[in-house]
């Protein structure tokens, strides 16, 4: 199985258009040590041929001519991206199906909570039906991930709702303290191959960690998981926003409810921090934060990651 | 005023994600004689500081990232995006709007008809009402170009309607061979300052020279064109497509009945072609149809492109 991160920046990127916190000023002077990272996004395969993203950022069109393995090399109109598998319907993970237009067939999953919200919103209808199939995906249902002219990858997904958030911009203030979230609306996914016993997790929003979710990760080959914030009042502590990490629907990666020490005792081989905001100190290269994730273990994913697994 | 072009290649880009056209191919080969374009907006300003959009491109996160003049200078959170005008409701146009989110105030101008399609898709909604005014614009009817705090340009617009088609999304078969367009659809826009007399027009989109619009741009300094196709015919004559120039609502730049031919006898001082698509030839430097162009008195649009009006 391969895996190549395309984006490792969470909503907004690294740097966000309008941020002038010192982290993106550092990113934008062309720091080396504060290197620019799009919004979140991986690709999969088991050929190295044929590709599947787990979701499409609003900067996918940028991060499909930097990664060669997704140009088109066949005929006059071709792609290696057989699907799109979809987390939730936030911005940056749906907006990037706006550059799949031209008529290009793939096959799109999701759950039927989140190609309701695709189907209720009309400018989606660029993606042609007579190309581009909707199917809808059921939380703990393995499926295998097919290209849309019976290609088979042999890759299984098998979807799970983690604790989460409804998308900002579905919202709905009238609906109580979780603003009318149900449980398809943030879901992570398990992958495996048919030809290996490795097991990874693209887990790119989580809002706390359970007993059953550290359950399920437990021993895993390959984990990414949620690296918004480093600590849960970052942007409000930093002048940037108003808002803390849980409200947001993100647990933070330090402290003691935090991500590292939450995976600390999982035996998990290989764990890497993605969608991680323009204000988190683990973008740093030279940070004590960054040195402090990398002593713990964890990698900080960055745009053109490649990981091969056996 | 000062207009900077952010990009010029038509709904797609320059290459297009899924085009293995020869074009594509040298531009994607980094050729220096094919050089990349992202999707066609231009930003206007009048003191080089504070710039408004015209349309909002997909690739609007990278356009900022490569302008140092969009770049945050101010505390936090800030922009010197003051305002969009947007010309139509194209996939093209619309798209960079939703990354203008993260509670940044400035002004959006559009017809009524783009604004209910706007407000029919709800994922619009990331643009906080509270920060970003929704400001329709009636055709032939100048306004001023206003930032969100009481900031006024002295640039004067005043839009009025082409020749074209409702955008490919909003397209209804059952309502006859203009698939239900109406005059406010496609868009384009006369841009003068208070304080000279220049005038300027953007038309990234046209499908048809009147003499209403021949006369109307008579004698402009400066003429942005839709430079969409070569011919009527290249789509198809290429294989990369099943539509015709006229069919998208776009004239072609060759031919008799083409761009050069209908502009070049209206005295305008500077004449660019913009929204140029990623099979049209003139985007190579070392065409004959680059020649061509530039010989009839055309300059071809590039990313970055730089132009200071007295």
């Amino acid at each position: 199985m391969k895996i190549r991160v395309l984006g490792a920046a969470a909503g907004g990127g690294f740097p966000q258009w309008n941020c002038n916190h010192p982290n993106s000023r550092r990113a934008r002077s062309r720091d080396p040590r504060a290197v620019p990272r799009t919004q979140s996004s991986i690709s999969v395969s088991s050929d190295g041929v044929r590709w599947f993203l787990f979701n499409a950022s609003p900067d996918l069109r940028q991060q499909i001519n930097d990664s060669e393995v997704l140009h088109p090399t066949q005929g006059l109109r071709h792609s290696p991206i057989q699907g799109v598998v979809l987390t939730n319907a936030d911005v940056d993970h749906v907006t990037g199906l706006l550059t799949l237009r031209e008529s290009q067939a793939f096959n799109l999953y999701a759950t039927t909570r989140v190609l309701a919200v695709l189907g209720a919103n009309s400018i989606f209808n660029v993606l042609n039906p007579d190309f581009v199939q909707r199917l809808p995906i059921k939380l703990e249902e393995s499926f295998e991930l097919l290209g849309p002219e019976g290609y088979a990858s042999g890759l299984m997904v098998k979807p799970f709702s983690v604790p989460g958030k409804v998308a900002l911009w579905l919202e709905d203030a009238t609906k109580g303290p979780n603003f009318g979230s149900v449980e398809e609306d943030t879901i992570a996914l398990e992958v495996s191959w048919r030809n290996s016993r490795q097991r990874i997790f693209y887990i790119p929003g989580c809002a706390e960690m359970t007993a059953t979710l550290a359950a399920r990760i437990r021993g895993a080959d390959l984990v990414f998981f949620d690296g918004t914030l480093w600590v849960d009042d970052e942007m409000i502590r930093d002048g940037v926003g108003v808002k803390t990490g849980k409200r947001m629907g993100h647990m933070s990666v330090s402290g003691p409810d935090g991500t590292m020490a939450a995976l600390g005792s999982l035996g998990i081989r290989r764990k890497i921090f993605i969608h991680i905001n323009t204000t988190n100190p683990i973008l740093l290269d030279d940070s004590a934060e960054r040195k402090s994730v990398n002593d713990a273990g964890w990698e900080v994913a960055f745009d053109g990651m490649q990981i091969a697994l056996p």
